[in-house]
């Protein structure tokens, strides 16, 4: 059986519209006909607390402040680790989360102007000992971001505004991702899905030692 | 008129049972009275998330981390601080705020375990620049607390582990206001309701400079 004795936590990270759902479907895929165990999950959502603050960050965004858009995401990744995460670790599975830690680093950080020290703090609390084997940056600019978001149908409103904030997000995790080290990898959001998934999936392999 | 060039926060602390309520309502009566602007509020719940947020951490408790039930809490106190607390004081009233900070301290620190240092920094970050003029700890032993509890037909679960448990943030409160301050002051929850407010009225003239 294919298994990593402390697990292999995998996180996508990079704007809406970047493909990260795409590369956990097809990565989750690929891994399990391998017959690695594979558990996907997300921030904010899939804890016991996730979908609730999920759509209070959604309903009340016109008044919410930063910082409490921060303290909820993070109140959202403390329960996620301990919830979810560490225990599929400890079962020696792969666990690949769509969004974690950097997320609110590029955000809330980068994007509305919170103390990144203060974040990266705050985060590290809310990890406790886990941190992410391969954190993987999905990278687009604004505009393909924004084109594919549109092509789903979603809502963009106050285009101007979002916009710029959304550079300032990008140009957070263009940042955190400058130098690629053997836990975190920059790879073009643009090629083809499968080519991302190959390159993550050959990542992974070098690290199971297989 | 009544009025504070830069408002005044006071927060009320105690155990639940403590007669925070029934001292809030006494004195904003007493200080209405007197032509003074009052703003009655509390925490978690009277910011755009926090009576979701009440019932988020009251539906979740049994498993619920103590790390996310903190964050929870410091989210609801950054956005009650930004959006209720600091206008009302910029308008100059009296704001009156069932619970605040040193709840954290005695419940998720003493009470919980959590680390007390890293709470105060969070807390910090919360309030911004916003400190309480006067904090009053309603001091009680756990059995009288529990006693008063009971009569509202609150509900008791497990009781043994609950009443350790509130030993210990009882010890917090006692320790946080071991030393009365002109900022911080410990009184007898036992004392009539209206000597308690009397105390804290006559506390709050002397700040007003009249």
């Amino acid at each position: 059986m294919n298994r990593f004795s402390k697990g292999f936590l995998l996180v996508l990270e990079g704007l809406d519209g970047a493909g990260k759902t795409t590369t956990s479907n097809l990565l989750t895929t690929k891994l399990r006909q391998k017959g690695f165990k594979v558990l996907q999950t997300k921030e904010p959502g899939d804890s016991c607390i996730g979908s609730t603050l999920r759509t209070l960050v959604n309903t009340t965004k016109e008044n919410l402040e930063p910082l409490a858009e921060y303290l909820l995401f993070a109140a959202d990744r403390a329960q996620h680790v301990q919830e979810i995460v560490r225990p599929a670790l400890e079962r020696g599975e792969i666990v690949i989360s769509d969004r974690m830690a950097d997320s609110s680093l590029a955000y809330q950080g980068y994007g509305r102007g919170l103390c990144s020290e203060r974040i990266a703090l705050v985060n590290a609390w809310a990890l406790g000992s886990i941190r992410p084997n391969l954190t993987v940056y999905l990278k687009l600019t604004t505009e393909e971001a924004l084109m594919r978001i549109t092509k789903r149908n979603e809502q963009r409103t106050r285009f101007e505004e979002q916009n710029a904030f959304l550079e300032r997000v990008k140009s957070g995790f263009d940042t955190l991702f400058a130098t690629a080290s053997s836990t975190r990898l920059s790879v073009d959001g643009t090629k083809p899905p499968q080519e991302i998934v190959s390159i993550i999936y050959h990542h992974i392999l070098e690290n199971s030692g297989r």
